[in-house]
């Protein structure tokens, strides 16, 4: 079993997700700027993972840096936490861990049973470790609630399939639509997306998952196929361009995707192309679910259109795997993610509950 | 300027398509199993190109073949052109070209001022010629015409963009989001989406073309982008699933596509990823204009649904930028087309004029 990240040896621990399906690679990561790195190229990704990612970057800033005093230890903290925010703009769960981080370390210091500020020094940097550490325990939680909250969703469609009321057995596999990767390497364990379809198989639920290949950087295919491959359930790999027929032959019962931040009313900022995906939705009548942690909602930004969308290196889209495939000097746009209008999102499910025809006012009551 | 198919000294050159753009390889063609292995692979594609090339195709299998008699002359060029048939499913351009190469040669033998057999079988290898030739010449004069009749839709939508009804001077670039390439490389010149866009540049009108690169053979970045690159027009390659995006932001004017099989309703066949342009387009109602030869339109079948799908090798998914992008053994779906329903469709541009909202009654009233 792929493990997203580990805390081993003193050093973070990562899948290099770059490299899949062919390698299996893991690296060490010993520092803050190491983190970044890693996080920047998407060695980790996925908004749950770099959330954790981002603040085991925070304990391998501080954990080494000799202080004078406890301001200058505070500095150093902000300092790292300020640089790890820079690795990635869009999703949120980056700035939702360094701001837990830093909270806990000002509570744990504020409340130390000391004086003596080297003293303190070492209970914050042993408390921030713990909530490294809980965050990582906490994620798989949170990922399994999702699921647990999804898969009935997921089921409704199943009866709605086989169109009948009674609990007669299961006709044919639930087909789902993904796009990207919101699996279990998108996060500790289960992932967001498909944590319903896991815990499902697990069930002896048949689940059909058609995998969107997800260009430019095809997580779809190398990472969300190989997830479903390794753990047994049915997958089909297809281009993003070829979700609209399948579509059209009624060939999917429902899509779920994970998110990368949820705006106050909803709005949805997700890997590039969920959009188009949202659309395709509406048009067949499929029901379109975003699946997500509350740490990927973000209240204080009103709508999606507040929410940064990463541009990255149109490298990705001319030469993305071992050739060339545009002409020189093209102009490229690469955005890496798009913003999906609420009005198209049929459920938000998070661990705490499910949000259907999400606005603020829904937000905000399950974010209470 | 690359030529997509030429006559010269007794072979066919054909450019390889599936080498740009990083090499500029022209391939001789001498018979026709080589012609029907170019067809196969794309090295020559696009629905008019592959017609002309599939008449030439018949030439290459009859001219050296030494015919018994007039009945074994026509068996073979049958079974040629039988065999050239089997290529490639879709385009319905290619079994048009055969049909009308076994017409004319059934014809130029009829109509024969001699009865010495072996000088028949000579008069119709050379009209058969004669009609490859004529065909060539006559794809850049429709696509031309195609050009000319488009050309006055995208400007309507330039006037719409700058909203005023008096003429003023062009504001910005006409904004064009095209899908595959139906330029003058899947033509002998011009193209059929294309060729507004180079008629209208020739007369100064400023044009922005929107590429979708087109999984999985990435005729648009390979193709379109060089194409419009080489000939001076603006573009911007974008994956596929960005399309969506773009057009969010109010960034695309107008649509258009080219065509490999029109049914005699106006549903239209074209490069996978065209149905979920034409979703799109309708979603943010941005006219979808497909731009295709009279050749493209099959009234022998009524609606797409009869249109045979070609399916392709899965290895154009998994494997096809130089290197394993899903996991071994992975199942894949990898359709080359997909069909847009009439409704979807604004226009269908032809040399012989525009039928808007296409029916039946159009279609047929066009082809009288």
């Amino acid at each position: 079993m792929l493990q997203t990240i580990a805390w081993t040896n003193d050093a973070v621990r990562l899948l290099d997700q770059t490299r899949l399906p062919t390698e299996t690679v893991y690296v060490q990561v010993a520092n803050e700027r190491q983190m970044w790195d890693a996080i920047r190229r998407l060695v980790v990704r996925g908004a749950p993972a770099i959330g954790v990612a981002a603040a085991f970057g925070v304990y391998l800033g501080i954990r080494g840096h000799r202080a004078r005093d406890l301001l200058s230890f505070y500095t150093r903290l902000n300092e790292v936490a300020d640089y790890l925010a820079t690795s990635r703009p869009t999703a949120v769960n980056l700035f939702w861990a360094l701001d837990r981080l830093r909270r806990v370390a000002r509570d744990a210091g504020r409340c130390a049973p000391t004086d003596n500020e080297q003293e303190i020094i070492d209970i914050v940097r042993q408390r921030i470790l713990a909530e490294c550490l809980l965050m990582l325990e906490e994620d798989a939680r949170v990922c399994r609630a999702i699921g647990e909250n999804a898969l009935p969703l997921l089921l409704a469609r199943s009866a709605g399939a086989s169109a009948g009321a009674s609990p007669a057995p299961q006709r044919r596999p639930i087909q789902v639509l993904t796009h990207c990767n919101a699996g279990a390497l998108a996060a500790v364990a289960y992932g967001t997306a498909l944590a319903p379809i896991y815990l499902g198989h697990e069930r002896g639920i048949a689940f059909h998952v058609w995998s969107d290949e997800t260009r430019p950087l095809l997580q779809g295919s190398r990472i969300t196929a190989a997830e479903l491959m390794a753990a047994g359930v049915p997958v089909t790999v297809i281009c993003d361009n070829m979700a609209a027929m399948v579509m059209s032959q009624g060939r999917i019962d429902v899509v779920i995707v994970g998110a990368d931040r949820v705006a106050a009313n909803g709005d949805v900022a997700n890997k590039i192309g969920t959009l188009g995906v949202a659309i395709l939705a509406k048009h067949f009548a499929i029901p379109f679910y975003v699946a997500a942690p509350t740490s990927s909602i973000d209240l204080s930004i009103p709508s999606g259109a507040e929410i940064p969308i990463e541009q990255r290196d149109p490298a990705e889209v001319t030469a993305g795997f071992g050739r060339r495939t545009a002409p020189e000097g093209v102009d490229v746009y690469n955005p890496a993610f798009d913003v999906t209008p609420a009005e198209l999102v049929s459920a938000i499910i998070t661990e705490k509950g499910v949000i259907h025809a999400p606005d603020t006012a829904r937000l905000r009551q399950l974010m209470v």
